[in-house]
């Protein structure tokens, strides 16, 4: 078994999120999948031996588990050029992955899951009700990232870091949860920054 | 003016997370009072120069902010005993710490808020719906909580951590929102444990 362990949905951009960063760091990682949509997180053995809280991605460290995808990309990162060893800038980055997971997420990710994993017609009521909240709380998010990167390059100092690649994920997936990212420039340019890395890995590779 | 300034709102369990982490470590912290009833955390003055979120809390130091309660959090606790120095560990609680903001808090401080500080006739149609779903989620994050403190007295490894912290300022306000944490009973011991730390200090104080 290699020493890193990724049980995860491929399809998710919060386990993309772990694949990114892994790949940016040149660290290898063992795959293990399970489809989300046919309850693979949800049988007891996921729940007894992966995670109680039945959700993805989990990193495995020999016997040991992380969930949590941000606090699974800090580990994989952990010592590199993603992390900033100044405490300042460090707990900025961390301040943008608590943003990202309480303000960019559950509006982003989750419309996109709804509009395409689940699809208009399964919807239940409450989730119909709650879009365009959702969708307004998202254009928030974005355009506050827009505003941020207008005269940055990075969200934190002047170099990449884990932050970046939190954001990325569902941020450069943003359109099919049909949010309009031309209204958001800074946003586009920062999306292929990223893209430009070397060691860049897309969500299908 | 001191080294560490919070601008906050006292009565947020978000903001006395970060009262209670400076506490425990004996960091004194300079405070700046905020009426979000009464907008002032959406001012142009606020959005401008302390977060153009218009969001409380946010650490000041020096000239730099640093939003998210739980990043402040980790900045004030930096090179204390609060932070794990184990890279497992330290993963570990960023995992807690992130659960809290995506699990935790949007249901039970979320209710609270709702419930206590709106007052039920001031909610909208959407909020009062919204609301059996995030009692479901409370009571499934307590119930995980209370799982994992059974054989154990904190969240990560065997000393008290940021997590902990964070994940108690709104579990032991949890009755206010009417979640019945006598359910919850290793909960609860934990509760006591965080007490009776001779430096622990109240949210009135």
């Amino acid at each position: 078994m290699s020493e890193l362990v990724l049980h995860e949905y491929s399809a998710s951009g919060n386990c993309y999120k772990v694949r990114l960063t892994a790949a940016l760091v040149g660290k290898p990682l063992e795959r293990r999948e399970y489809d989300i949509m046919k309850g693979e997180t949800r049988t007891p053995e996921f729940l007894a031996k992966v995670n109680s809280n039945g959700r993805i991605p989990v990193l495995q460290v020999g016997d040991r588990l992380i969930p949590e995808s941000n606090a699974a990309c800090y580990f994989v990162a952990e010592g590199s050029h993603l992390i900033p060893t100044d405490p300042f800038d460090h707990a900025d980055m961390l301040r943008w992955m608590f943003w990202e997971q309480y303000s960019h997420e559950p509006n982003i990710a989750t419309l996109k899951f709804w509009m395409k994993s689940l699809g208009p017609e399964q919807l239940t009521d409450q989730q119909r009700l709650q879009m365009p909240g959702k969708r307004a709380a998202g254009n928030a998010a974005l355009k506050l990232m827009d505003d941020h990167l207008k005269a940055r390059e990075w969200f934190v100092g002047d170099s990449i870091s884990v932050a970046d690649v939190c954001l990325f994920a569902y941020t450069h997936l943003a359109g099919e949860a049909e949010f309009d990212l031309e209204r958001y420039p800074a946003v586009l340019a920062w999306i292929e920054r990223i893209k430009a890395d070397p060691r860049y890995r897309p969500l299908d590779a």
